[in-house]
């Protein structure tokens, strides 16, 4: 039996992007983005939702370029952080501990210590209401060898991954892999059976 | 050391939407989507991208409106079929036997069996390439009454959501709680401390 909740941003899993930006100073800052994930596949497209009171608006806006680190497990104390605090007050690698890098592809830096980096131009800006929506072309992927499989592709696994979820607002590990994508699902047919 | 991988689209988690929309004939059609995730607080909004060639892409554009209904872990193997099969050539609710349910709120069905729905209006069209973003004001959600814990709130415990993972191209199921949000990065400080 379903019952109604009412119109709320309610959907699982939602990301934990931490988006690496310039300020009008040079200063790196970095914030933790929940509403975004990948919106196109030519060419390489990811999208991050921000509210224009942020930070990082200004930045995206000006430097029209971002990062975004995706931390393992290990770092869930410092991507909470990196939603909690702003740029204005703080420079929060500093406060975390953790090393900006300057991408040499855009305008931005990301976190040298999480395993998966996006380095992105923004290609399109939506207003949407609260948040606006910045699409940004994935020029370079960068990941720590060590989350390569034996096969060279990148291992959820190795990279550790976690989601937030809105409603019980708690962090969850990657679980038990449940099968193979594109596979699974054959036994109810496909086109060629 | 990062090692990198090119212009590709890999981030973590990616969710596991299926998208219902309605055809000119008004039969149901169900459509795996990965590129997705919340776009808007105020109001609240899901981006989807999907490609022209789609099935879903025609509906969408001619019913204005879908719904995401969110499986299961233990609906796994049907999620993916929906991925692989087309509505062009089949109906994937009778394959996969599962019920479409019409929503009363906007021009979409739903999945009865999945245990969290976003009934959606399309605001938002964005040609991004080879995908088209909508984005869709959720005008409602509903979630099984089993999967509110005892204060009320949803908890993606209950919900038993999964993830795909490119790269491997595995499904994962929910892991450990890792901690609350807003919270377990205090540690670093805040505006207030």
């Amino acid at each position: 039996m379903k019952t109604s909740l009412g119109a709320k941003t309610l959907a699982y899993p939602t990301p934990v992007f931490i988006v690496g930006t310039y300020d009008a100073h040079g200063r790196p800052n970095a914030m933790a983005v929940a509403w975004g994930g990948i919106c196109c596949s030519k060419p390489p497209c990811v999208a991050i939702s921000v509210r224009k009171a942020t930070y990082t608006y200004g930045n995206l806006v000006e430097r029209q370029a971002f990062t975004v680190s995706i931390p393992s497990e290990a770092h869930v104390v410092a991507a909470d952080y990196f939603g909690l605090a702003s740029g204005r007050d703080v420079d929060k690698f500093v406060a975390a501990g953790l090393t900006p890098v300057r991408s040499d592809l855009v305008d931005a830096p990301y976190v040298a210590e999480f395993p998966l980096v996006l380095e992105c131009n923004v290609v399109h800006v939506h207003e949407l209401g609260l948040h606006t929506l910045f699409a940004g072309e994935i020029v370079d992927v960068k990941a720590e060898e060590t989350c390569l499989d034996a096969d060279g592709r990148l291992s959820a696994e190795l990279v550790r991954p976690f989601s937030w979820a809105p409603g019980n607002n708690a962090y969850y590990a990657l679980g038990e892999r449940l099968g193979s994508a594109f596979s699974v699902g054959k036994v109810f047919g496909t086109k060629d059976s």
